[in-house]
């Protein structure tokens, strides 16, 4: 390659130069279980514990060797990566074991359709999409019918079967016409009027204040975060952000944002109007634990306020699963422990084993519609590759009784209780301890008037967490990361190999740090190594 | 796993259905080369030469021997695939490379900006994203530049050394005010008056009929075909769709959608209106030849009406080369010959090699805007795996002087020539023979008047070419499919190890398919073996 290319960064070198000022441009070379190892300056391999797990996608830690010996076998056997449009019984096979293991968690017994995608994006798309061609099917058969309603409706007043009452122009708030005039055709016109607007106005999506979706072109503009959705706006969806546990906030968008349509039905004689629920809302996302959003868990009262508002409203719900699921919380679904049950669950991160791109999105039969396999597809997606090592990720978490299970469940609570011990121990410093399981944060109280000048400038620009991230990797061989929305957060999601040992490191470490911050020694602050 | 879920469809039970009534819902079990091995009845391995090669994602087959070999090593070696927000040289050299390559086959010699993601969809999102990030910012720029010209407008009449002619009313549309009134704020009312719609239009896309741009929330508002898009149509973005060629049409919607912001300016002692365009086309998305539509090469003619468009209104132009890149034609591009630039191109497909899931879109350093880095980010994407399996895809195109272009366009002539004399054998059954490279399309003419039954209805349906790809599936043990958005045509993406023997049996089998059709003979339709 000539070299004038390889000295100019093509890839990102703006993002690089950021994480470059707090230290954190490293390169690394090797993963190992709950290590990265970094490359030194004199070339030798550095061992890093990573905390930040791909952000969720190494619950069996990186290179785990089952893993990476299916994949070995795979690529050995030959697997038909690309065998689009065929029989894929290693999908079937995957959906059917993500229905057992769903069913089991959440009590229900209907099946769970499965699409698959290659990213947790992608497969929030999907979701929505879905939601939508229900949306668009269900509106167009209550449209059929009201039509259909209104000729039995003309066809009963011409045969004297029935008769049009006032009370009817009453209701609909318009006066009956002058006699001699049409009262059939007056009271259908008006009927039309009412249903026009709602039976033509665009989807509302609902989605949770501090809530992380993706960022594609549609699921960006699900994610909460101004930063990544403001500039995208003019792409169009409508989103309502609402925080969480706020029934009283949710039934006023039921009845601001509700809307009937209005059926012309024969009824003893007479002309009457059944009322529907015009399928205004689209679909309602939210992440039992948000992530990006600052490891925060959707509270009991949280849940059923959204199980409120979509029986209020009949707004299927979009359980996000893509970084609180596959185990971490030690359960597959991370939701399932608050009762909450999605009308569609995904799935992605951990679903790949650390190797492969894989994510699903799952659909309750009871409101599927087998026509979405017609008009959605993707090239890459339902292959042989990710859906066999998804399988065996699936095994490893089942496997021994569901052992893997229990491990993230304790594993998650000594590190949590360690995380609350620094806290207590630094009660000027340390805000709070929250999540469950393998996906814990640690949130650092504002810094932004700190006389330390550095420490509070990074608070100021939101950048106290890499500063901070960059001290646990060059002085104590840590990586982790603040949360992108909520920077003062640090997170842990660690793979569930963790060790005791490892624990006690990270305690070492994050007393370091917060000793460092309350004593306001920025001079303390190691950002190279 | 339960005996009741194994026996249960629940990944795209309606979709296999489809694929059983042509015999397509068979099992692959293994790929090497052009050739995927379904499993037969007696469970012995079936050959089956594949020319549908993952819909473009396969120049180098299945299985290659050193793609393969790459991928154990780097499963071997433990590479990092989760390092996200770390170093990153293999994406940057991955950027580099592709920048040399790019650069030598458009003439160009500024950088394309790179930003990876996991598939083609997912990166032509990211294009669009970038490009609207890009209109954003420059609307604002605009923006402020007017609000600063009007605060200068303000002051030089304030101080005496401009006045408001009266020419500024009449160009404004607009009467001067009464005598005593303020004849600066008039006129800048006016000119606000005038920039408000230009200002907050929600932005337009132009994108091809025929085209197809991927099936995300977003991506599929641009992909023409409307059973894929209409039931999405409320999700947003606002798109016209043109047919290629008509550079008349697209003056004509430069003219009716185009519009002016208008700055005001002192000038020779008097305040004046300087007139900026407004950004308001988003991005205009085209391929180089359509996949999906049905294998149909964009004209010179039609790139030069593109590039006139884009002279005329500073709408940038994304080539997505998804299919029609990565070698197939004889280059890394497609649209390279036929002189078209783009200022974003996105490929996908065969830069996964056939294994990994790999995407990037490239942005011209004329519109790269860094701050994309930091709004924008993928759990799954820039990581070793894909990144390393792509590096090593681009050492085998460009390997002993690019002798792989040269072996995909001889090979694509070598089986274009089959497909040309199979067609003038059949006049009455043969429409059309398109495409270059190895990415060529058989079009029949249409059978819906065929007094066969049987292909009468499968063309009125637009399942012949279903039905013809399942004749040659059991009859021939050849794999291809129709294009998706056009029924009629069979697709033939072969890999570059392509043999004259292996195009021998194509024709064949071609031939047989087409005896068949102009014979209206039905009967000896084959769809299981």
């Amino acid at each position: 390659m000539n070299s004038d290319y390889a000295a100019t960064e093509l890839a990102e070198p703006n993002l690089r130069a950021l994480l470059g000022t707090a230290g954190l441009d490293v390169e690394y070379v090797r993963g190992e279980g709950n290590t990265l190892f970094r490359l030194g300056a004199d070339g030798q391999e550095i061992p890093v514990l990573d905390f930040a797990g791909g952000y969720g996608s190494l619950l069996f830690g990186h290179s785990h060797p089952e893993i990476i010996a299916r994949a070995r076998q795979l690529l050995d056997e030959g697997t038909p990566v690309h065998a689009q449009f065929s029989s894929h019984p290693y999908a079937n096979r995957l959906a059917a074991e993500l229905n057992r293991i769903v069913h089991r968690e959440t009590g229900t017994t209907e099946p769970y359709y499965a699409t698959f995608a290659n990213s947790g994006a992608e497969a929030i798309e999907a979701a929505v999409k879905h939601a939508e061609l229900d949306r668009v099917l269900r509106l167009g058969e209550l449209l059929e019918r009201i039509a259909a309603g209104a000729e039995r409706a003309r066809e009963a007043v011409a045969d004297g079967s029935a008769v049009v009452p006032d009370s009817l122009f009453t209701r609909l708030r318009t006066e009956p016409p002058a006699a001699g005039q049409d009262r059939t055709e007056a009271v259908l016109a008006a009927v039309a009027a009412h249903n026009a607007e709602p039976g033509s106005r665009p989807p509302l999506f609902l989605a949770l204040e501090g809530g992380f979706h993706g960022k594609l072109m549609g699921s960006v503009q699900l994610t909460h975060n101004p930063g990544y959705r403001e500039p995208f706006d003019a792409l169009g969806v409508r989103t309502r952000f609402v925080p969480e546990g706020r029934a009283d906030l949710l039934k006023e968008i039921a009845a601001e944002e509700g809307a009937t349509l209005l059926e012309p039905v024969v009824e003893d004689g007479e002309i009457r109007l059944a009322e529907h629920r015009a399928p205004v809302f689209c679909a309602f996302l939210l992440e039992p634990i948000q992530g990006e959003g600052g490891i925060r868990p959707l509270t009991q009262e949280g849940a059923r306020a959204v199980d409120e508002f979509r029986a209020a409203t009949g707004c299927p719900v979009v359980v996000d699963e893509v970084q609180s699921g596959m185990g971490r919380t030690g359960a597959l679904l991370a939701s399932a422990a608050l009762g909450l049950r999605g009308d569609y669950y995904v799935l992605a991160k951990s679903l790949g084993g650390g190797i492969a791109k894989a994510s699903v999105m799952l659909v309750h039969e009871s409101c599927y519609r087998p026509q979405f396999e017609l008009v959605h597809s993707s090239t890459f997606a339902k292959d042989s590759f990710s859906c066999h090592i998804a399988l065996k990720v699936l095994e490893l978490l089942e496997a021994d009784g569901g052992s893997a299970y229990r491990r993230a469940a304790e594993r998650g609570e000594a590190l949590k209780a360690m995380l609350d011990r620094v806290r207590l121990a630094f009660p000027t410093v340390a805000a709070e301890v929250r999540g469950r399981g393998l996906m814990l944060g640690f949130e650092f109280r504002d810094q932004s008037d700190s006389p330390d000048q550095v420490l509070g400038e990074a608070a100021r620009t939101g950048m106290i967490g890499y500063v901070l991230a960059g001290h646990l990797l060059h002085a104590h061989r840590i990586r982790t990361f603040p949360t992108a929305s909520a920077p003062h957060t640090l997170r842990f999601e660690p793979s569930l190999l963790l060790t005791d040992e490892e624990i006690g490191r990270l305690e070492t470490a994050l007393t370091d740090v917060c000793a460092l911050v309350r004593d306001r020694a920025s001079d303390r602050l190691v950002t190279s190594s």
